[in-house]
C-alpha cells in the first residue's frame, strides 16, 4: 500500500469516460439535455439553469447562503395553501408577473396598457344597471364614476362589456371580509351605452399594503421595499373585435403612487379622482376616464 | 364625455411622476432596490430577478406557461416536508449542489476533489476498529477495502480520522429503511494508522435512484433524464492542518456513471471494485484507494 506517490484513488481509469469528466466547467445540467429532444421544456430549464448556474458563480454563492436560499424556498412553498398563492406573491413583487403581462399584451401608444387581473377577481360578478351603484353597504367616500369605451381613432364601442372591482375604503375586497362586507360589494358587470358610455356610482377605492405575514412579505420589508399598492379600480372590458382589456386605473394622488408592489402602475393609467361637492351637500370623488381597446389581431 | 379624440384616462397627469414611467424597459425590480442598501442579499435578489426577467423575455413566457411555473414551485413546495427535503433535491437534481460545492471547495490538482456529503451522512456514525468490519448484517457482495490518507506530497498523515457511509447491495441505506437494516449498518468511524492507513470490510454498494415519486422525479422523467446514481461509497476525511474532504469514490463500471444524476462524479472519484476470490472460495469486491488531503489555507 505504500510507495509511490498516488493521488489518484488506485484503480482510477487513466483515460475517463469524456462524459463524466464535466466538472462544473459551465452548463453541466444543460449539456446533459442538450442530446435529449426535451422541447421548448428542455430549452427553458436549461436556460434558466445556465443563468442560476452564472449567478452562483458571480455571486461566489456560499454553502451557507445556499442553504439560505432553499430554506426560504422551502417557507414560501409552506405559506401556500388552498387560501393563499405565496409563488404569485412572490412573481408579483419581483416584478415577473408585470413583465410576462406586459410581454404578451403589446398595445400600441393610444391604447390603454393591460395590467394583471390580480387574485381579486371575481368571474361571476353580478349585472349592474349602466349608472347604479356598486357599493352594497354605502360605507365610504362616494365616488362617481364616468367613462367611455372607445377605439383607437376615438369611435365609440357601443355596448362593450365593463367589468369593475375594487376595495373599499379600508383597502379591503369583499371577499377579503366575507364576514365584513356584503358579497359582491363592490364589484359588477355593466355594458356601455349605443355611445360606449358607462357610469357607476361606488366609494373611494382605499390603498392597501401585500402581505406583511409571510415569506414574501418578511423578505421585502427586510429589504427595505414597500408592500403599498396605490389606490385603484380594477377594469375588464370586452367588445367584438377588440383584444379584452384587463387593467387597473390609479389614484394619481396616492402617496404610494410611485411605488407600487407589483410595479402595476404605468403613467397611462393614472387619474385623478376629483373633490366634488355631492348632493346634500358633502365631499365626494368623480373620476372621468377613457378606456382605449385594440383591435384583434388578424390571422 | 364625447368630444375630442382621448386616449389617456381624464385626469391623467401630463408629466407623470418619472418614478411610475418604469414600464419594463428592464430591470425594474434591481432598480427600485438600486436606491436601497440591501447589502448582499439585495444585490443578489437584484441579480437574481435580472437574470429572470431576460429568462422570461429570451423565452417570451406565455402567461399559461407562467402559471406552470407557479404551480411547479407550488407542487415542490407542498412535496417538501420534515422527512423530505424536495428543493434540496430540486437543487442537486439541476447541478446546483455540485456547482455550490466545487466553487467553495477548489482543491490544487492532485488532491482528491470534494463533492456534496448528500442526506444520508450521519455525525453520530459508531467508532469501528481499524480493519473491522462495517457490516452488522453480512448481507451481500463482500467488499474488502483499503485506502491510504496522504498529503499531496505523498506523504501519509497518520491518525487520520476517515467516517465512511454507503448504501447496501439494493441501494438503501441504513437510515433509509430502519425496519430492515441494523441501526449504524453499512457505516462508522475509524483512525487511520501511525502510516495513514486505513481498512474495513463492507458489502458492494448497489446503484440507487433519486425519488421518481415527486415533483423533481417526475420532470426529470419527463425531460428524459435519468434518476440514476452510480455505485458509490462515501468518506470524510479530517487531518490536522488539512481541509476536511467530503467525497464519493464511484464504481467506475456502473452503467450509469456518464449520467449520474447530481453530477457528482470526476474522474479523480472513479475506482475499480477488482472481483477477488474470498476466503471460502466465493467472489468478492476489493477497492484499493488513497484519498489526498489539502493543507489548510493559512490566515
Amino acid at each position: 500500500m505504500q510507495g509511490e506517490r498516488s493521488v489518484l484513488p488506485r484503480g482510477t481509469t487513466p483515460q475517463a469516460d469524456s462524459s463524466t469528466t464535466r466538472n462544473h466547467d459551465g452548463a453541466a445540467f444543460s449539456a446533459r439535455l442538450a442530446g435529449l429532444s426535451a422541447g421548448r421544456l428542455g430549452r427553458g430549464l436549461a436556460a434558466l439553469v445556465d443563468a442560476l448556474d452564472g449567478l452562483v458563480r458571480d455571486l461566489r454563492l456560499t454553502p451557507a447562503e445556499f442553504r439560505q436560499v432553499l430554506d426560504y424556498l422551502t417557507e414560501v412553498g409552506h405559506a401556500a395553501d388552498a387560501r393563499r398563492q405565496e409563488w404569485v406573491l412572490l412573481a408579483d413583487a419581483l416584478g415577473l408577473s408585470m413583465l410576462v403581462e406586459d410581454l404578451n399584451t403589446p398595445r400600441p401608444a393610444g391604447c390603454t396598457p393591460n395590467t394583471v387581473a390580480g387574485p381579486f377577481y371575481r368571474a361571476d360578478a353580478p349585472l349592474r344597471d349602466n349608472g347604479g351603484s356598486i357599493s352594497l353597504d354605502g360605507a365610504g367616500v362616494h365616488l362617481q364614476v364616468r367613462g367611455r369605451v372607445l377605439a383607437l381613432d376615438g369611435t365609440a364601442l357601443p355596448g362593450a362589456w365593463v367589468e369593475v372591482w375594487q376595495a373599499n375604503g379600508q383597502g379591503q375586497y369583499e371577499n377579503q371580509e366575507p364576514d365584513l362586507q356584503p358579497e359582491n360589494n363592490l364589484r359588477g358587470r355593466l355594458k356601455a351605452d349605443g355611445q360606449g358610455r358607462f357610469a357607476f356610482r361606488s366609494v373611494m377605492p382605499g390603498g392597501y399594503a401585500l402581505p406583511s405575514d409571510g415569506p414574501v412579505g418578511r423578505l421585502m420589508t427586510r429589504l427595505g421595499l414597500c408592500l403599498a399598492r396605490p389606490a385603484h379600480i380594477h377594469f375588464r372590458v370586452s367588445a367584438e373585435g377588440y383584444q379584452r382589456l384587463t387593467t387597473h386605473i390609479f389614484d394619481r394622488d396616492d402617496p404610494a403612487i410611485g411605488r407600487d408592489a407589483i410595479f402595476g402602475v404605468k403613467p397611462e393609467l393614472l387619474a385623478e379622482f376629483r373633490a366634488v361637492p355631492m348632493d346634500g351637500g358633502a365631499m365626494g370623488r368623480a373620476l372621468d376616464l377613457d378606456l382605449v381597446l385594440c383591435p384583434l389581431r388578424q390571422g
